[in-house]
């Protein structure tokens, strides 16, 4: 049997898709964490300095959406036929694009423009995207692709919360359809076993905190 | 037979790999190419406000990557197995997180932190990425994965002078694997034929210019 170890911060994040997925396909993984004040020391070794990374029987695999996509063949969650897996990969890349989207605005961003930012990610790239996200899963029977289960569905499920944290705001508020879609993945019993596992991580996205 | 239309600005960047694939598998497209001054006014009808878009008998898609990868499958460059298919993608967004360093490095930078910027991607990211990249095509027979073409090899002769451009820089200086890499691809009939026809576009990477 394949050997998984999937190295990352001490968080969900990038990695918490790739968790979602090996949790799903019952696939028992080493979940190697640093801490941030590890991470300059530990950064030269991984491939391009980035992680997570997945080591797959010796092999050191960079990329999460990748890897996502591969352990999603695995599970039959990648499409039917190329025109279906297309549908799932520009999903992915939108999610990708929106999470960009906070780090061009919440990260790169210098201290006199941060506000200004802050107030175009929240007025307008949060809508344009959760709004856009809503329609599709409304429009596709509760799930991102073709009314079934997809890796898109398991990526949107296991990061969102991480966005909201990021943005300081509730993503999934006032959005019934996306609300229902990560109740449902939340449900998978191989996911449920995860969650209730996974070490603890304080997902408090009010300002207040 | 299906109608084809791509939709970017009149640049080569994003589109380019997907105009190389199409005119790699001999499928005639129409190749809309805006002004900038034009975009803003376009932007609001094109899928989360991006491009480029290609339109496949009237389905609208988005998401540069997705589409080379779906092109790929049907020019048979898309990996022949599972495993190959993930190591084509990981490549894949390993050119994508470099091309994202120019964004954060250029584009999104402050006019104060502007040299310092540029001084880090000069000295410290392009050698990183680009070193890796001609080493991994010296350890794989002159392509990017498995001694054989891919769809990897073809986005990258597409997008490398458009990121020399961004840089200033002569990416390919002093990296005769990845130089012939590029060659090899530009003498693809196809592609040949192509690059005879396309738009010019002034590629000048000198300082000077």
């Amino acid at each position: 049997m394949a050997v998984y170890k999937l190295t990352y911060l001490n968080l969900p994040a990038l990695a918490e898709p790739i968790r979602f997925l090996l949790s799903y396909l019952e696939i028992d993984f080493e979940d190697i964490r640093y801490e941030r004040e590890e991470w300059p020391s530990v950064k030269p070794t991984m491939p391009f300095g980035k992680i997570p990374v997945l080591e797959i029987d010796g092999k050191v695999l960079n990329q999460s959406t990748a890897l996502c996509r591969y352990l999603s063949k695995k599970a039959g969650l990648a499409g039917s036929d190329d025109w279906e897996s297309l549908l799932i990969d520009i999903t992915l890349d939108n999610f990708n694009d929106f999470r960009e989207a906070f780090r061009t605005h919440i990260i790169f961003v210098s201290e006199e423009s941060k506000a200004e930012k802050y107030v175009t990610l929240i007025n307008e790239i949060i809508p344009l995207y959760m709004n856009k996200f809503e329609n599709i899963v409304s429009e596709n029977d509760g799930y991102f692709v073709n009314g079934k289960l997809s890796c898109a569905d398991i990526y949107f499920a296991a990061i969102i919360d991480f966005f909201s944290y990021l943005g300081k705001v509730d993503l999934l508020e006032n959005r019934p359809k996306l609300q229902a879609l990560k109740k449902k993945i939340y449900e998978i019993p191989q996911i449920k076993s995860w969650i209730a596992k996974r070490p603890a991580f304080s997902y408090a996205w009010s300002n207040d905190n």
